[in-house]
């Protein structure tokens, strides 16, 4: 009997995105982008730093808008669900600094995330990439545990940790992420999630 | 700014020893042996397991008196604290079949341990280890993943765990294992325990 460990993503899984929210918060609209339109995270994280700037905003300005946000509907009820019958650990691309306030509201699961690099004014001036590939390097680590892992996320930044994963699932993901990657099973609700957990686990589990 | 893990043993740090008690509510003595007094786990194990069949008790028995079982004293509002100030993964040599009740009375965090063999009839016929050195091997995993490691335990089976780490800390522990690994801080309280915890991280941490 393996012991199963279940990774998520957060943002669009758990959570909205937060740039999305801080894009209609302030009217930016070259703030919308995300790890669902653009593969290249540096180069997305390098747009929206420039971009804050231009329109001189800092990190409490976003943390004001983040604060302003909850879990999505029905996503607490289904991390507690994970929590009773797989060991839990969120891989996000996100940054301790935005995350604190939506982890509280989540119970404070495990993350593994990056951080944020901010002068002693607030401006956002850089970022630091804890790991390249965190996600898909979590998975391996877990598996050199002999952990067995399953995996859930919603964009293109996710698809290398549900590859590794010994299943991977997609959660609303965007057309194109399921039209390039037809190999993962799509999931629109957290029963449709549940129910994926429940027929990859070779264990008999709580309701 | 380094990404913080906290690695904590779960009997005799959070949850009182599993095995003392089943000796105290059986009556056996031979039971009361912990991994405080035998630094080899697989001879305890099987002294356990031999133990168990010269007296009839099966897994069922033995979840019996885990379910009356509670946290100790201060453990869950200290895992709170925790929680929200590290990541927080527990490194038990216990077994899933035995652990659950107390996973659930502490908010179900991430565990990391074995597995029992029983048979249909419930006799507990064999253990898995997941992994030799779990313990260590997940620290250094940890590490892989540019994770900070501060970890603390109380016993034999921890001491690897606690010098693969970045800081390691005795909670509690006997008086020969105190003696044996000097390098390791002692502390005696969870306001002790947390103040180390405190200590070792390069952030400033909340109340």
């Amino acid at each position: 009997m393996a012991m199963e460990l279940a990774c998520l993503d957060l943002e669009g899984v758990l959570v909205p995105e937060v740039w999305i929210n801080v894009a209609e918060k302030t009217g930016i609209e070259a703030l919308r982008l995300t790890t669902r339109d653009v593969a290249d995270y540096d180069e997305l994280m390098r747009h929206r730093l420039k971009t804050l700037d231009q329109h001189g905003l800092k990190l409490p300005d976003i943390q004001a808008v983040i604060a302003t946000m909850a879990p999505l509907p029905g996503a607490v009820e289904f991390l507690r669900w994970l929590d009773r019958n797989f060991q839990v650990v969120i891989l996000s691309d996100t940054f301790y600094d935005f995350a604190a306030p939506l982890m509280a509201q989540l119970g404070w699961p495990v993350l593994f995330c990056h951080n944020l690099v901010t002068d002693a004014s607030g401006r956002i001036t850089d970022y630091q990439l804890r790991l390249a590939n965190q996600k898909q390097a979590a998975v391996e680590a877990f598996h050199s545990l002999n952990l067995a892992v399953f995996a859930a996320g919603d964009s293109y930044n996710d698809t290398a940790m549900l590859a590794a994963a010994d299943r991977g699932f997609l959660f609303r993901p965007p057309q194109k992420v399921i039209d390039e990657f037809p190999q993962f099973p799509v999931t629109q609700t957290f029963a449709e999630l549940a129910e994926q957990f429940r027929a990859a686990s070779s264990r008999p589990l709580s309701a």
